[in-house]
């Protein structure tokens, strides 16, 4: 029978020989720790190769992302569809085997990885998405949801500050069933790390309520047993401190950052193999040692296991279990569209002229009630964001049944958690903070597009209309920012009408994140017909229009539309004909048909787009020939009305700007 | 005599009124910490302010900088050129006293803060460049540059990610000479932290090499006296853990949450006035406490010590005495213009095809000797950012006489710090990561330009063009937001020469930082001849022309120029009248005159942007009737000549979308 070490060996000896045949990519992480990969996968991992969907397997993050050829070769050997010819094809176009584990694109893969720090935090998340799944839908003799998230992560994962925000955190909820696994082999890209980390992680990480078993050796699988044994066992979190050697095995380059990031070399692939005792030619790993290692047949057992006790659990809760089903597909209740869609006309009909972070709230408290899998949360801003709902409940270490976090001071932090609430399953996260710092989570919701997860990001406090905050807080470039992050919708609504829309729409959205940006200040009520209603949910659209054709047409978008509005009255007083446009959200404008685009924004007039945010991003509506309304400096601190007066988002200034941009159009 | 709680009650009494008085800002913080404050700035701060530019002054930065009204109080009462008058003004439009404190704007202000954990971060920075400046510059008997750096900080700062970063960094380098105040009163805007921030904060920061001074009382001056008295003797930074009462005196809001961010009421300001037994009225000070407060005498005197310590400096090194008042201004080197200019010309001559990040560390080769100011760095990529250059040394906490710094992997640490070093003076910092991880850093970037620091940034791999890692590293919507971001000089130099241009530029711009963004993958050099050369610094100009009127203008930057030219070639042999235009640098070309504009980019003739980034920013030059070959999708994980191809990036689909336009044009 092959030993442990002959098993590890086979991650080791795929790993560089793809690595060396892409003549790219990241032989030393999975070489250092391929020996506590083999124990966690073959003698703990829950999963099913047959299944990856399997609502109750264990979750695995490999946070260090860059040494993707360890999940590829673990995904591989165990079972999944992952073929060797996929193994030959790592970092290839189109491969099934990318750079860096691509959740989505490769069965198995639980997250997106790469960006350090990111993978740990949304670990922390499918803990905590464990935890509350599990207290909303166990029973007692049912523990239908009892699952383990399993990261690994290295000594960047463990530098970044993002680790600081979400291990703090996991301390403070106590998420007992995360256990995290610290390479720790004293090497970054740099070199030796002693230059310039030299924390004390276990007592850090002590600090944070964690517990934690040091001085593994990471190349012990008795070790490594004894400690995860220990790990499963405690009510916190648990850190497994396993000093490993990079690139172990390779006889000139192990415990070197040599092997940190580039193919070893034919020669030392050569030399590695005959250390390792590891006959084989690449690719190839012998019958025996695929039979060790296979998990299908044991992973269908297992999940045959839990089907039997779901069956129970489904004959003593029915509701329940078909809640719950439903939950974890991601499908929304039968009646959300129609009763969303009653709300919005609700809404229609009030016509409230109130700050749209306001209407946000009143859109929470409408579809809350509706919707048991929202799950919310603010960056230590709950009460300026207006994230609570009537039903919110907060989530903490005692009671996690409820359905708010506050997150604390940790955007980040908050918005990689929302990544990893969404990869589990069975919850909607939605999470708050002031559009200017999601500067501070920009990573992560890139990687929400990335990963096309269904997370609502809101964004308050969306211009210099938060007024005497001052520069620090008003956002300019954010807006901007966010429209060109490729699969996320950024929606900024004019009213309580587009901020409904704008919350369903969101939720409905099952490909790809949104974020729904909002104002401090209060935002009048714009009157629409059936059809202009009807039109918002196309993401651009004609909010008041004039007879003819017309020679102007004002885009504009949240508190600039009622500017609009007003301008286009007093020119159309003076005999102008103005179209006004409301463009909530660019993204959903693009996705409609080029002739509603062209009929919305048709070629002939003159335009004119008004924005508090950065003007440059509107030469894509207006061109060469119009104009822009815009910021192009930081703000100021002052009151709001001052404010827009200083910048010029003012109806005379729409105006004067009209009628010269009218004159020289001749 | 005032006692020093009078004293401190003038902070107080200042702050809630002012904040009462525009009805918005945080009056907790200020009357939460006033003592401590007291008991630094009046029996410790080295300051003098006459001269708030005086060169060995302590450096002060006050992180939870939405408490800035203890920084104007402070300012005001020690005699800094605030008047109460200015008070009276705080978060009115064009005040000296905004919501949060500004760097450049203020008298006295060290840095702009509220943004939560970079005013620690910023505070790390100084204390790394005075160790720095100190080591490099005192000499046995002359301890020229010998100062503190004191920061205050909340919770907020403490769960942000980049206190961790931050930190876990002065740990390691021994920044014996900082010393940070906990403001640790429970409490942040949601509420009571232990709900979601149970750290065990002193654990954690020995965890990182500090000395940390538990369980002081901050209302009680003799503990807070003794805890500096404890700081300014350690051989670490310190951390000294304060226990205070959120919005001390205030008989109804003091110790929550209430008072942090709004105003009292102005009955509560009543109530708190009598409680703390304030009698005076809003905006008045007694002499006898203004007496106590006033430091003017005081910092004239220390600093006459010091000007008569710097004189005896000055005449045993004179050189050194020069060089170092030339440093601290901020001034180049008389002949660094010369010889800048003479190794670009070196560089025209070599005309290599290499890659630009080479191409940059050539410049560093060239300009480091004669810039000992430089201060290099970079986030754990140094031999991917190619950012050593021969004269580097790294610094160490034994041996801080060195240029370079191995930051880790801290982006957002790291660009914070430089910040923080920018600030203190004597160095100009550069650093270094993958472009598309500037996002991490992304605020403290935004901080550089909002603070108008000549702080240089370092992206590489700066387009698909990077391959094999994919998606999670290869940058689309980066180049837009960097562009976007008001004050920034963002360059993407397209060869050698290029690249020498945009280093030139960005190490003589004194009002604000520069990105430069190079490619991982070699770049064709493009000749030119002195005229075009020297077109570079505008920032966009005419690479190749036509002959007559262009009926094409083709602009790229960066990777894309090649491809440009070498359509443009295949065009003209078509018999088209194109022209390449070159754009590095957006922001500078902006800058020019509209003639010089109008004359690369007359409105004839039809344009087409080329760039491996996203399309959407380039609608600002080719308008409505253009075209745009970018991304507007994440990319891929494959070799970087299949990526171009992939995506369209190659000169047959430049020559097919050219001609398909000049069709459409007729």
């Amino acid at each position: 029978m092959p030993s442990r070490r002959e098993r590890a060996n086979a991650i080791r000896a795929l790993s560089m020989d793809a690595v060396q045949k892409a003549n790219s990519g990241h032989p030393g992480a999975p070489m250092g720790m391929a020996d506590i990969a083999e124990v966690l996968w073959r003698d703990y991992l829950k999963h099913n190769p047959h299944n990856p969907q399997w609502i109750d397997r264990d979750r695995f993050v490999l946070s260090n992302g860059h040494g993707s050829m360890l999940s590829y070769a673990l995904l591989h050997l165990t079972g999944y569809a992952l073929s060797i010819e996929d193994l030959q094809d790592f970092r290839q176009l189109h491969s099934k085997t990318p750079g860096h584990p691509e959740y989505g694109h490769t069965v198995g893969v639980e997250t997106t990885t790469g960006p350090l720090g990111q993978g740990i935090a949304n670990a922390v998340g499918m803990a905590l998405a464990e935890k509350v799944m599990a207290e909303q839908f166990n029973r007692v003799g049912h523990e239908i949801i009892d699952h383990y998230t399993y990261v690994f992560l290295g000594d960047g994962c463990m530098m970044e500050g993002i680790s600081h925000e979400v291990c703090s955190l996991a301390g403070t909820l106590g998420l007992s069933k995360l256990i995290a696994f610290y390479d720790d082999n004293g090497i970054s890209i740099d070199g030796e790390v002693h230059g310039w980390f030299t924390d004390d992680t276990p007592a850090r990480f002590e600090a944070y309520g964690w517990q934690v078993i040091r001085n593994v050796d990471g190349h012990d699988a008795d070790e490594v047993k004894t400690a995860i044994d220990t790990a499963r066992k405690s009510d916190q979190p648990t850190l497994i401190c396993c000093k490993t050697v990079i690139g172990f095995g390779s006889p000139n380059k192990q415990g070197k950052e040599d092997c940190h990031g580039a193919a070893l070399g034919v020669e030392e692939v050569a030399l590695t193999r005959a250390n390792l005792g590891w006959q084989h030619p690449p690719f190839e790993v012998p019958a025996d040692i695929y039979a060790e290692w296979d998990a299908k047949e044991a992973g269908s057992k297992v999940e045959g296991d839990w089907d039997r006790r779901f069956a129970a659990y489904a004959k003593t809760h029915p509701e329940l279990a078909v809640e719950l089903k439903r939950r974890m597909a991601g499908e929304l209740p039968e009646d959300f569209a129609e009763k969303a869609s009653a709300f919005v006309r609700e809404v229609a009909q009030k016509g409230e002229s109130i700050a749209s972070r306001k209407a946000s709230q009143n859109c929470l408290n409408a579809f809350g009630p509706l919707l048991p899998e929202l799950f919310g949360g603010s960056a230590d801003l709950t009460g300026s964001n207006l994230t609570l709902w009537k039903g919110c409940k907060p989530v903490v270490q005692e009671d996690a049944t409820g359905n708010y976090l506050y997150y604390g001071v940790r955007e980040f932090g908050m918005s990689a958690i929302m990544n990893g609430i969404a990869l589990h399953g069975g919850l909607i996260p939605y999470g708050a903070t002031f559009l200017v710092f999601m500067e501070y989570a920009r990573n992560a919701i890139r990687m929400s597009a990335l990963m096309k997860l269904r997370v609502i990001y809101i964004f308050t406090h969306d211009s210099i209309g938060l007024g005497e905050d001052g520069p620090t807080h008003q956002p300019i470039e954010q807006l901007a920012n966010l429209r060109l992050t490729p699969g996320l919708d950024t929606w900024r609504p004019a009213d309580t009408m587009e901020a409904a829309v704008a919350w369903k729409h969101a939720v409905e959205r099952r490909d790809g994140p949104s974020a729904l940006v909002f104002s401090r200040q209060n935002l009048p009520f714009h009157l629409r017909d059936d059809e202009t209603e009807a039109a918002i949910s196309r993401g651009g659209y004609i909010l008041k229009d004039c007879m003819g054709e017309p020679e102007l047409i004002l885009i504009a978008t949240g508190s600039e539309v009622g500017l609009a509005m007003q301008a286009s009255m007093r020119l159309s007083e003076m005999g102008r004909r103005v179209r006004v446009v409301s463009m909530p959200c660019t993204s959903v404008f693009e996705a409609q048909s080029a002739a509603y685009r062209q009929q919305v924004l048709p070629r002939t007039g003159a335009r004119i787009a008004i924005e508090a945010a950065h003007a440059d991003y509107w030469y894509k509506y207006v061109g060469l020939d119009g104009r822009v309304i815009g910021m192009t400096t930081f703000g100021e601190s002052a009151p709001a009305g001052q404010l827009f007066e200083h910048f010029g988002f003012t109806v005379d200034n729409i105006v004067a700007t009209a009628q010269e941009l009218l004159r020289a159009n001749g």
